[in-house]
């Protein structure tokens, strides 16, 4: 019987060790998920297009990414945490980033139009721009058009 | 002599019997970066708001979520897949979505304004709508607004 009782005594134990850890990470909260907390700080999500033609209104979208700042950054943009961290420079504004860089395009007008739309820190954004080819677009000082 | 060639046979094979599938694998083509391919499908990607407020133009957003269908579901809006699904059910109508589901909700006026701008296959999508009261938007029949 005393026998029985350590036996008991030793497997509640070697239980209680091999299973704690497990109870533990499996009682831990769950991962919170990427949508859930977004009422805890100002939503940045937005979709950016690009079409040929002059305006949006005229041209349909040939491309089209999605880009969220807030938790992290993401999206299908090609390189979300680069444009995150340029927007976040000019405080969310598509056209304190659409100036020209440095590349040399040529002259040929072949007009891409770009937009920008949803929402900075929650603040509402709709910004379009027309640049003459689709060199000088991405030829432009920041990576956000470059999609 | 015989027996050390029989030996580097059985190795040799079992080698390649080991390693066979991993190095297949460690060879197939890696898997395709979600962005670059954009050029090969129209492309759907939007971006959903909700705000306090009678029309998006006076409310701020309170939450943002992106949303990305090709090449497959994607973003921050809490159900993705199931999102894109209805989405593609109704050939990316929001509006064909927002009808009324069978909750039942307050006639408390309070009213939540929700919009989805972006592009489906393609097309340019900008969307609308002002419910009574934020149970009455999570009461649309499509999951697509609740986030």
């Amino acid at each position: 019987m005393r026998n029985t009782a350590r036996w008991a005594a030793t497997l509640g134990l070697t239980a209680a060790t091999v299973c704690g850890p497990l109870a533990h990470s499996a009682l831990a909260a769950p991962e919170t998920p990427a949508a859930s907390p977004a009422s805890l700080y100002a939503p940045s999500a937005l979709v950016l297009t690009m079409g040929h033609g002059e305006s949006a209104a005229s041209a349909g979208a040939a491309r089209a990414v999605t880009l969220s700042c807030a938790p992290r950054p993401s999206g299908t943009h090609p390189a979300p945490a680069l444009a995150c961290a340029e927007l976040r420079a000019v405080g969310g504004d598509p056209d304190a980033l659409a100036g020209p860089g440095d590349a040399l395009c040529t002259r040929q007008y072949d007009p891409v139009v770009v937009t920008v739309d949803g929402v900075w820190q929650g603040k509402r954004v709709a910004f379009e721009r027309t640049f003459a080819n689709e060199c000088v677009k991405n030829a432009a000082e920041s990576s956000l058009f470059t999609f």
